[in-house]
């Protein structure tokens, strides 16, 4: 099999698992427990934290574990708001499902939710922002790089904006951490989202990075664990295979991102050249390291995942989290695509275990594949497709 | 080491670790995409799901997977108070925190809690509740098996009151799945909460059985899992493991009820037969088959933990989550214990991994220490505490 479906969940990585063992099988105790078998899970917890914190210059104290992204999201969302009841959260329309769905529930219970537009690269404005931020404004909250298109958005640019005005900011950097350089103290971001399992580490973990001095209300409460922020027994292997999977995305960090915008610079070109009336979509430059997104004009996405899957190769059109709501891409209609283009859209999300040479395979088995779904298309008298 | 807290977590089955292992590895899909790695994952859930179902004699639809059991509390009493948001819940003074810190923060915020007290053997009166039950009421919450004393609640009963008033009955039933036969239907509960680690399986990992029919609002929301009732990338692995723990539970219940439960009494026969002046806590008759829970006077159960740690023997003062609170147990306090009678309890919790052997080593350390600790202790002449 060919996996480029990066962007949806990673391979853990073999280092991760050996670290993660241990506490799946002789050292089972339950971190609260004062005894030797719970005092070295504490301790694992410990060490963990200090490796997920190093990977993006935060203080160990300012790590709270959680049950993954999505839980992260919900947490910076209602912590704030529970902490300022009667204000305004403004986010961008691009957000991830763990975003909007949170911010939809918010404003149907009154809660004041602005959503800022993007352009055709899918990239936030600034200035939009500025524009946007009032006296009401408790929180802003706009993804670091995009899930779909992979654009990167100007963090540190809004970072500035928002503390000028005296509101905090969270991202949802879960497609960002460990695939580019993210600095917490040098962006001045507030709240950060961090998912393990997108960077080579088990899934059901992650974490929210809270900058020392922001105070957020627990979502979920019971035995005070994470400093009574988060309850509930810790998952110590998997936090332990987080940390560790943190600490080889840092030490790794510019051979990956150099790997990575290789094959994804030469998918994009061979792509474009082989395939043709195709699209390439998102910002060109200020974009994720591991993502190619492609229109391919008349195609149906989902007819091309499938036939994907047949020639043993892993795709999506998008958001894996969409396949439940089967709803078309929020993300590109925000950007301004037709429902056409929306349609014909597919991602290739590459990761470090990829190769050249599946490169090539994926390329050709995909110009076969789009010019197979041509011939059929319901378009092809509209568009003429034309062979390369 | 001697392992005695097994009610804090338990040694993962070695057959759970191997169920794992594959969604560790190569299987690493994630369960919403739509390719043949995503459709593992997917179909590894729902194989997972159907064991947990069976375990309790629910419908896989019935269960819905969650982080652990805190999670499940908080979703089961966040739910249902979202559905019903001017109405009164009923739960009792000896929950775990998973039960009472949501409650309290629902209180706080205006919501009607009322809380039933328990006898001297930590024993709900059904007639107490039936008593309390209004108009206003929507759900009823109270625990199977208690955490620390191990009390088993009349659940049957309390269903039965519920019902006749049209309420709804949540329990908490982390100590007692897996320990104790537990049929949904016959029990007639609506909602249950379930965790995998105190079975045998890894941490990190629940479920909430939500009886078919019953409405409950989402706590986390986001890409729409687990039918929206809670977002976020599935824990495949830890979903699988929990599945295998399900299954091997149902296989060996009788013979590991009988194992713990010749050991529990065992334990406590030579305790009081040895150590004098020490009381057993909790009900003798209805109680979880692992637990076994004393009072020695004079002594320090803290004390005690530390002494009996490096006898190389891990033991428990009470729910190793108060670790975080440091209070006093509400448990004991519910049941009338004076401080000095909480201060001196100590549970000790066997699992299926324990023998005789272990018990005979752990009662003579334990009698040697109390001796030394009350040597010393302040009480010593309030008791004139006597040798056996």
């Amino acid at each position: 099999m060919i996996y480029l479906d990066n962007a949806a969940s990673t391979q853990v990585h073999q280092d991760v698992l050996e670290s993660m063992l241990p506490y799946l099988k002789e050292q089972y105790g339950n971190p609260s427990s004062i005894h030797r078998y719970g005092r070295l899970s504490r301790k694992a917890i410990e060490k963990a934290r200090k490796q997920i914190a190093s990977l993006i210059n935060a203080d160990p104290s300012e790590i709270l574990l959680t049950s993954g992204g999505t839980e992260s999201n919900n947490t910076a969302l209602r912590g704030i708001v529970m902490q300022h009841p009667s204000s305004q959260i403004i986010t961008s329309s691009i957000e991830h499902d763990a975003i909007l769905e949170p911010c939809k529930k918010l404003s149907e219970n009154g809660f004041d939710i602005v959503y800022i537009s993007v352009d055709s690269h899918g990239m936030v404005n600034p200035l939009d922002l500025k524009n946007t931020i009032s006296e009401k404004t408790s929180l802003v909250s706009i993804m670091f790089g995009n899930n779909e298109v992979g654009t990167i958005q100007p963090i540190s640019e809004i970072a500035k904006i928002c503390h000028e005005q005296n509101v905090l900011l969270h991202s949802d950097a879960v497609q960002a951490v460990g695939k580019i350089p993210i600095n917490v103290k040098e962006l001045g971001v507030d709240l950060l989202s961090i998912s393990s399992h997108k960077l080579y580490g088990p899934k059901g973990i992650g974490a929210l990075y809270i900058k020392n001095g922001v105070i957020i209300d627990p979502v979920i409460l019971g035995g005070g664990q994470e400093h009574g922020l988060r309850s509930g027994t810790e998952n110590v292997a998997n936090i332990v295979g987080f940390g560790k999977a943190c600490e080889i995305a840092k030490n790794n960090l510019d051979e990956n991102i150099s790997h990575m915008k290789k094959l994804r610079d030469y998918l994009i070109k061979k792509v474009s050249e082989e395939i043709p009336q195709t699209t390439v979509n998102g910002h060109l430059e200020s974009r994720l390291p591991n993502n190619a997104h492609f229109t391919f004009l008349g195609v149906n996405g989902e007819d091309l995942i499938i036939k994907l899957d047949e020639y043993g190769i892993a795709a999506s059109t998008g958001s894996a989290c969409s396949v439940h709501t089967q709803k078309a891409s929020h993300v590109l209609q925000s950007m301004g695509f037709s429902h056409e283009q929306i349609t014909g859209s597919l991602r290739l999300t590459v990761g470090i275990y990829n190769n050249q040479k599946e490169i090539d395979q994926t390329v050709d088995a995909l110009k076969k594949i789009v010019e197979e779904l041509r011939s059929v298309s319901p378009f092809k008298d509209k568009y003429s497709f034309s062979k390369n």
